[in-house]
């Protein structure tokens, strides 16, 4: 079987991530590569990392463009993918990169986009309860926020064992190709290298409403998450430092041990020995997880510590790893699982 | 006036600091500087950015290497302060960079450091309430951890102000130099650049205990402190990263207020404008404090962010600052204001 | 078919690519890893970035932990391959990440080395003229030195269409997994990033007698090389810049047309496109190559910049290209071709 | 004495620069700040590491603002310096840190710029020699470029000696504030950190004819330079190695010597002890130049590796030199002496 893949937005970081994964995928073989700003340049001088689509030629991203592939992935600024899938048909698996079919409250979306709510697909983060069974064979896919992707498979498992009071703290450092490519001041390579800075402080960046939906799912109970993001001085990774009330009577043993039965059958999802505490590296350019968990008797709270590459796990990855299930391959094919370090 | 000054453990990251800063200070003239391991080496060997001080000779670490100073700066493993302050008489100036004497409570430094009370000496930390006057004349102070610098500076106005609730969530990036220059492989170069991963997770890490005394001391009720330190690809700096339940009724408004009355005459500490956050570049190698502070409705929290350097404020220039409260010289004698950026 | 192999020497930054590499090699299957000052732990505990791989748990390097594989890599310090790869028999592939085997004369060795010299061994640069056909069938292969991989790559052509003058002049940045995990003061991070030093100046490093080897052979001719490498704040990734005289009448179209004609065939050599020039990044964790070259009418010199990863094609990565070779499998099997940017 | 300065062009990286060592001279007050893109602006939001001129607001680069200073630092794009420093009269000192006064020989000027030349002043590079003289008392000062600041310190002791061939080849690493502010893709955070390119190959950076200019003077002769400039991952700092063929009978002893010699009332230029070699982060923030050196026999050529922070000495640093020099004041008044390491 080989799939027919398009990818929309193949300038970006994201959409050059679906092509790196994609030229790896045994099943796959990547056909238009679309673009707005860039349409007629060649892909070799806008992503030259990708040698083996150096002299593709980036077309507009229009419907008859995307048309005749089995997967279409949308890496578009928000509000576009409902006129673009629309247009495929229903018989085309549309993977959406963007935000526009993640929250299931309307309401909450209308808040913090401030335009009407396009709909609600099928999440793409199959380590979540339920989540795995709505994706096999579905033809739409809300491919998660690289935030709620490191958040969520942080914190579920204890919110599932009821081991952690709705009330949930979280500084997320991000490398800066979370920030995407756009030209602006402070992501100048002069201004982030050796420095940190916070953004989105106060409850006001736009994954919050997606880490709540996950996690008061999970809970049963509406959880509050009050959410920090901070740019780090790398292109890749995210480092989630997520703490919670501890749940009365809640010990280390639990804790560690609801995880490592949530995640036992999970292929991308690693629970480290006691001890050893994830770092980013280990997971560049792989589409793993690496969780380590503590309880702070002193403080009442527990500490769950995830890492994830933003681009891979927590964006490209995560697409391509809910295109398997949704064309019923093998979920683990063409992801690699090894990351890039040192 | 000229001040003669020593540095024991000038072979480290914070005496390198220490040397810097009292290269640039016009009141003092450098004396003995000393290092156990590297005794009788070039300074310029280790440390080849001193220029000014490349020949120096490291000497030994002893009374009789120390004494005839009018100040000595310890920059040693902790344990050793006391015998050499004691060998150096009441009357020199003892500054120690090390973590001894800078417990109150006794049961609190055994737990943590399993061995016994050295004692307590005026806290180094001019801008906490009631600090700058113990400091004025002493002979004696205990420079503050780096992140419980940061972190108190950070939080300590809201809950003077009866703002915080006495639960804080603090995650703080450090650059590696926080580490000392210790050859440890996950110090390597190799696997630090492009990674983040966090240490001491769940209220194991030393500086814990001094955040909880300090706050408590302000808010004048225990506070409990859950703090998780994260190693980040950058040489200096401390970002961190402070939250706490907001008291009932606070407002953003309020807490801005706070911060600036608080700080208004404080010539290291900036109140960023409202909606800019800092960054560490801005203050490496400088005494600067830049904080920045949000209230969140959803989660009930107000989350304050602060930028030091670790080696400048959060360290040495501590102590130069305290030094010029001991010996009567203006504050900020000899300290940079601006920070080395970009 | 499945290959069956083993890593002499997995604890190291060597190892962990080769382990890397053959994890996504659809026809190997990993057999003993071994590590001397390591056996007995877990490789997770070493090299988290390995997940598949995280229980295994490190041997001793002997010749009875790596007999029964098809291949053997050696990734070990200098002088202990040759008694390994003896005790292992002829009929078994032993790869040679070290030095001992890469150099065809025996004074030379002896005096960069100062041992005795073990001998030579099919060189596994298969882009070099004549290096193919002996790497295939072969039993035995000593893998180049990852600055003259990239430095012999950059000027072989120009050799071989007699367009430069048989005085190279050298300078290549290397990230600092380069220097492997030795704990030494220069290669931690906080003396890393952010600063840029040279190391091995004025023909003192041992690549510099392979780099004469090699583009000697092409030029027909002694070729000196005037080499000097520099450690960048970076993990992975050389580039290269490589000038040598012009030969008279050398015009920048005879030089570019020699590259493209030299390459044409190749799967990891990318010649860019006129005005684009190599990045480290667009090769990391990739076997490719990314040239381009320039003719200085004003100084009279040619100038190729050449970029690789120092640990894929550099090493790991030319090491399994150059199994392939000997195995008969397809060249490009299980390589990656992407490199992982930004 | 206090000295009013003007700085026009306060919003880019070299403007900054010049505030920051201002800002610790003690004998300068500083007063117009001018930019002419940001004027209106608060200072504090472009440069918010200035923090004692955070409320200055920025002003338009007009004579009118300009007027009224002993001092104007011009930190402008080329090609506009000419008219404002005839607008400000012959009395007041110009310091122009852009190009366009750098060049004697206006057909060099015409072709690389490819305007009018302006004419020459006084280069501001007071350690070769003749040029410190010329300084004193000066109105007028042209600041050398950043590469041919590194370059030529580091050669020109060979040639001034007669122990190097009329052939450089220069490879220079520099740090990405040495590309400005301006916003293009490849300057991104994400595309620089972890990765090395080059730029400017073949002869084609304007640097060039400066250097040729600077080498040509003291080696009596026309020196050819072959350049290639490498943008590094960090904020700061050049690292220039520069090579050329040894005059016959060259030894390492003599080379030592030369440099030795000439460098040894130099302030600000540290020869390192023989095996020591420099790194960028020894000089960062500080106007020291640190030099090594080696003779190769093999290659037959010397090595000289030059190490300077391109915004302080290469830059507002050499500016501040010239300032003091042509005022009358301590040449290293004002000017750090000590990096900002690690």
């Amino acid at each position: 079987m080989t799939v027919r893949a398009a990818v929309a937005g193949a300038s970006g970081y994201a959409g050059g991530e679906l092509l790196r994964l994609l030229s790896g995928h045994p099943d796959v073989e990547v056909g238009a590569v679309t673009g707005h700003s860039h349409a007629g340049q060649r892909l070799g001088a806008l992503q030259p990392h990708l040698a083996p689509y150096a002299d593709r030629v980036l077309e507009e991203t229009t419907p008859e463009v995307l048309r005749g592939h089995d997967v279409v992935f949308l890496a578009l600024p928000h509000g576009q993918s409902a006129a673009v899938a629309e247009a495929l048909g229903e018989e085309v698996l549309v993977i959406d990169c963007g935000a526009d079919f993640r929250l299931a409250d309307a309401a909450a979306w209308e808040r913090w986009y401030g335009t009407p709510h396009a709909g609600t697909w099928p999440y793409g983060l199959p380590e979540l309860p339920g989540a795995r069974a709505a994706l096999r064979g579905t033809r739409r896919v809300a491919v998660p926020g690289c935030f709620p992707t490191a958040v969520s498979l942080a914190l579920a498992p204890a919110y599932a064992a009821g081991l952690a009071l709705p009330e949930a703290v979280v500084v997320a450092t991000t490398g800066t190709s979370g920030a995407g490519k756009a030209l602006k001041p402070h992501l100048l390579g002069s201004e982030v290298m050796g420095s940190m800075s916070p953004y989105g402080v106060g409850g006001t960046h736009r994954h919050t409403p997606e880490m709540v939906q996950n996690l008061t799912a999970v809970a049963g109970e509406r959880v509050s998450v009050s959410f920090t993001p901070v740019l780090a001085p790398m292109s890749r990774g995210i480092l989630a430092t997520c703490t919670a009330g501890a749940a009365p009577g809640t010990t280390g043993e639990q804790l560690r041990a609801a995880y490592e039965k949530a995640y036992q059958d999970e292929p991308f999802v690693t629970v480290l020995p006691e001890g050893q505490w994830p770092a980013t590296a280990s997971v560049q350019g792989a589409n793993g997880v690496h969780l380590q968990m503590a309880y702070d008797a002193d403080a009442g709270r527990i500490v769950v510590v995830g890492a994830i590459d933003n681009l891979t796990k927590g964006t490209a990855g995560g697409a391509v790893q809910s295109m398997n299930l949704a064309l019923g391959l093998d979920e683990v094919r063409g992801l690699p699982a090894v990351g890039v370090a040192p």
